[in-house]
């Protein structure tokens, strides 16, 4: 008998450490005692869920009784909750289910529960899935989409519900309650009957959940699917399509959230093909989805080749419109002006539309900011952002209390996050991404949480827990969540200090899918706002872009003060001073440097600081699964080569105007300025290999 | 009139840094007085050299005489010299012209004339050119030949004459008196008739300068070139035939020097074809030459698939044919018993033939020391090299001592250098390959030279004089001289830090020949000793090649007390220490580290090292042209690249066996194994680039 027992002790051992794929997300805990679910008495498949997840994952007292009540209460909002020694009681069905996930939570990160009401901030917390009937994702590095695949593109197997189940369970965990099931260059397909039947099908698998599905649609649909001569949003033939429309997809999907819609920006058409305004547009189709409680997510994201400055576009654009948009319609803002650069000051768009309803689009996949490849914890920019003043309303008019109805009234308030989900069998790439998508929905529901609180929750349930359940050591807290959190939350600035610091921006490789350095790319041709040089302007007289009163004048777009404080380059903050100001190379610094050596110290940081990233994670071997240690340890190590050719790239480049010489504090380069424009362009043939 | 002088000034400030090529090596000087040369009275093309080469160079006295006189003198040996305040005397003209050369150098490096002889320590100092009849050079890294052209290959051009001439200067200039114009890989196609029109034009240029034209031959040309049946050297047709190209050879170059041979190695054929001796080979063809004065060359670099130690097997197959060589015949042996690596130990056969010449074959070209990318200066390997102690004639047998006819009675005694000559315009890729060239011939002159005093001459040389002559700046000495010079002389241990550290060898990548990393290179159905594995043994329980008496026994290749301190790893030089012993991981070193830390310590030096280099050579820049202060810059940079990758590349692929962290100390690796192997494979093809 004891000679069978060895190997179970073996076993949990094993267990320990055992490798892991990141499948099961923040997901982890499991139940150690028993516990009884008192719920409403109605028939629902969302209340299921909610007892569902309370016998999953609870750890409290063993038999407890948890009753889940709805009932109306004055402070409580949207689908808050408000939790007690006794259980979760909210005003909705999806309030009890986020209550009791955070019950679990609490549980799990050994939080006290408090009986202060938790509200959302934002009425919807959506993700915007780049996907293509296709299957590829725009912008994915974490495999095919969930939603759709190439081949038998429409049969629904059992495995495409589970896993549509699991991805809405996600997001339930954390607030998440709505879904752009496809890519905003949106292909028209997606309106055909084919496709909106499959449609069907993921809003079932997430309705459980609480996600609400929304898609992505083309301006031009009534043309090309519809068979319409015009899209014209005035058109009567062109309302009764869309009018036809809705009524087909509300008929397969009853709570159908609503259409998010790319128009008139990048080749997409839109509304000013027929002379139209943006107004025109999402009115119409505010219209059409109107009779069933649907929305329209405008995206603001305009620009045109022949703008002087591309950051002041949108603002020039919609500003005109403030009040013409019904109120069901919500103008979707990315949060900086530009394209979700790794740093970009936010988009004057907050604040300045004061009688439409604005929501901030954050970008959880990390187009700028490493792919799946570098480490980035997004947390702090979107934190940096939302807390921004904008000074509209007066001080502490921030982005979030513009946006999320504390400053203007608007009928709907909604933040949206690109998602970083794919097929791959970790979700998300890079096992840190997670933290991304989890950090998104914790700051939808709570736009003032903090990213370093958020840190430590996603890692304790991420990685506390790995060990099959068994407690952590001892030295956990100390030898691995302080020094991995203090990682995360340096990481996003490393990647701005080796990429694009001190304001700079778009200068990013276009060959390589905007991973890695291209401040020279400027094919012949190519439209100048999608080149390097155009947002950098370096030259012998300097760098950085002039957007000041006397420039491009972007920054009359932002209230005062911040609009004087931001147009001197005594008072304009170093982390934006060449997005608004085209300054000499030997301009001096707040620290006393010239403005080229607090450059070259800049990227030199960023590298610096990712071979400490790359230590830091070493120590934590013994904390981390095998898998998912050795994933995340090779992907340092590609960032970390990934930061010396941004350095290297920028400060070789940058150096051809200014003729100065890299400090000697500064790491010399490793690579030529011709290897790194080579390496930009597509190699040539394979060298045939030869004996030694 | 004074405006006109404005620019002239600028001129001269500008001539001062102008950008130039790097093509005249470090025959820089031009004459700044007049000067009388008194000759024999002999006509002598040699002497009309020496003449003008006085007169070009001058830099005494105005109107000095100076007095070249031939004369038997007992202190003076081969071509060696006496300097003297009235001029030159030898008892030779080649003598007299490295005499005048001496003494010019003396002048440009501002070091008195001493009275001394200079004596040569070899009688033959040789290059070994290994240039195709199709232009190319195999392991060459300063473009193709300059002797040999692919398209109307046989037409001798003025600009042919001319670079050949500058070349033999050059040679002339540092005491190399000797050219093999053809690869040791030899093609038959040299001995034709036509191909020996364009060996004496040659000849016929290197002549004045006293470089003696050799012949590398393909043992099989009597079949290949003559139809004979066979190659067999005890055959008489074969005899006969070699007797006969013999005889053509010398109606067109009557000093020809000889052949060099490679002959029953890496697939070459040779007597063994046809069960003879490499004695028999040898002495067949010595005897061909013989009656012109000629010489034979035989490699020793011989291995067999078969043999379970490549290192052993020269000194096996050649020992048992000591004394059976004619006194014409030199057996050529590379400084080390496998190939050229950054560090070997000697070659055992060094002072083990006893009863035969044997001359060191060193390789100035850097196969395996980073090609003309990789700043490597070579002197202070092969003063390693030539200062061993083989203590086979008793302690003090040196290497040179033991070829150079000290130690044994010797006929000839010859050293040579694989070239690193091409058609660049600075003749060596990188300008500073230029001081390998200068050093070998310094070295073959005097085999007990310092590469310290030979970098600095050549240093003063190549760059002192840049500025069109003028006189270097008062601090040239303490800011360019010493630093530079000891980044020259830091360089090779460098590489051998960053690639092959305590011992190890020939782990280099295949697929880019020799440049860069390859520890993991072994395709299926490839020779063992050509693929790395065959020379690290990497395995859990070690790394390094056991050459023990209890191992491959190589150690007893070596005369004692060598063979026993090599024996033993705790009396084994650490930089031997793989080279001879296969060691546990934490085996424990001389410094108390384990041998895994002291290995990553090496590598993570040899980075940093170079990181020194650039740092150095960037403020070395106000003492350098332009043109070559960015091409070494360029250099430096790639160079620092591939530093990091062999770190990378040989700490991730060994850790694979030793399972042990990677020091703290050490900077983080930032390139994943698996990128590094991809890298060492042929790519794939392009992505196509894609709008940003």
């Amino acid at each position: 008998m004891k000679t069978l027992l060895i190997p179970v002790l073996f076993l949990g051992t094993t267990l320990g450490l055992r490798a892991e794929d990141g499948h099961q997300l923040w997901l982890r805990a499991r139940a150690t005692a028993p516990v009884t679910v008192v719920l409403p008495a109605r028939n629902s498949a969302l209340l299921t869920t909610a007892r569902q997840e309370l016998q999953l994952g609870w750890q409290g007292a063993a038999g407890a009784t948890v009753t889940l009540s709805l009932k109306n209460d004055k402070a409580i909002r949207y689908d808050g909750f408000r939790l007690s020694a006794r259980g979760v009681q909210a005003s909705t069905e999806r309030g009890l289910l986020y209550g009791v996930f955070e019950l679990l939570r609490r549980q799990q990160t050994g939080q006290p529960v408090s009986a202060e009401p938790s509200n959302p901030s934002y009425e919807l917390r959506l993700l915007n899935h780049w996907d293509n009937p296709d299957g590829s994702v725009e912008r994915g590095y974490a495999g095919k989409s969930i939603f759709w695949r190439k081949d038998s593109a429409l049969v629904v197997t059992p495995r495409d519900k589970a896993l549509w189940q699991q991805y809405a369970r996600a997001n339930a965990s954390v607030g998440i309650n709505g879904a752009v099931l496809n890519n905003v260059n949106a292909s028209p397909v997606i309106l055909s009957a084919e496709y909106l039947g499959r449609v069907k099908a993921i809003a079932d698998a997430l309705r459980p959940y609480g996600v609400k599905t929304y898609l992505s649609v083309k301006f031009s649909s009534p043309v090309l699917l519809g068979g319409l001569k015009t899209a014209d949003p005035l058109a009567p033939a062109v309302v009764k399509w869309w009018q036809g429309k809705a009524r087909e997809i509300y008929q397969q999907v009853p709570d159908f959230g609503g259409f998010l819609v790319k128009a008139s920006s990048e080749g997409q058409p839109g509304p000013q093909d027929y002379g139209r305004t943006h107004a025109d547009g999402a009115n119409m189709l505010a219209d059409a989805v109107r009779p069933y409680g649907g929305l329209v997510m405008w995206r603001a994201f305009v620009y045109s080749p022949s703008d002087k400055d591309r950051a002041k576009q949108a603002y020039n654009e919609f500003v005109p419109l403030d009040g013409e948009f019904r109120d069901n319609v919500i103008i979707q803002v990315k949060n900086g002006p530009v394209d979700f650069q790794p740093r970009e000051p936010f988009s004057p768009l907050f604040g300045a539309l004061k009688k439409t309803a604005v929501m901030p689009e954050l970008q959880i996949t990390q187009e700028y900011l490493g792919h799946a490849i570098d480490l980035a914890y997004l947390a702090p920019m979107w934190e940096e952002c939302l807390q921004s003043d904008t000074y509209q309303a007066g001080p502490g008019s921030t982005v979030a209390r513009c946006t999320n109805g504390s400053v203007y009234r608007q009928a709907h308030s909604a933040m949206a996050g690109v998602s970083n989900v794919g097929l791959d069998r970790n979700w998300t790439g890079h096992d840190f991404a997670q933290a991304n998508w989890y950090a998104f929905g914790r700051l939808a529901w709570n736009s003032v949480a903090q990213s370093a609180q958020i840190a430590e929750e996603w890692l304790k349930l991420t990685f506390q827990n790995a060990a099959g359940g068994a407690p952590p050591p001892a030295d956990w807290n100390t030898q691995f969540l302080t020094p991995v959190a203090q990682l995360m939350l340096a990481s996003r600035e490393a990647i701005v200090d080796y990429s694009m610091p001190l304001g700079l921006h778009h200068i990013m490789s276009a060959t390589h899918d905007h991973y890695g350095p291209g401040p020279w790319w400027a094919p012949p041709r190519m439209r100048a706002d999608w080149t390097p040089p155009y947002y950098h302007q370096a030259a012998a007289n300097g760098v950085g872009f002039d957007r000041t009163k006397t420039g491009s004048d972007a920054v009359s777009q932002y209230q005062e003060p911040l609009a004087s404080q931001l147009n001197d380059p005594a008072t304009c903050p170093d982390q934006y001073l060449l997005w608004f100001h085209h300054l000499p190379w030997t301009f001096q610094m707040k620290s006393g440097r010239t403005l080229w050596d607090e450059l070259a110290l800049h990227y030199d940081r960023g590298v610096q600081q990712v071979r400490q990233f790359q230590r830091t994670w070493d120590q934590a071997q013994p904390y981390v699964d095998a898998e998912r240690f050795a994933a995340v340890q090779n992907k340092l190590r590609t960032q970390s080569g990934n930061a010396v050719m941004w350095k290297d790239a920028c400060l070789l480049y940058f150096q051809q105007f200014s003729h100065l010489p890299i400090p000697a504090a500064v790491e010399p380069p490793m690579h030529t300025l011709e290897a790194l424009i080579t390496y930009d362009t597509p190699p040539r043939p394979p060298r045939p290999a030869r004996q030694p």
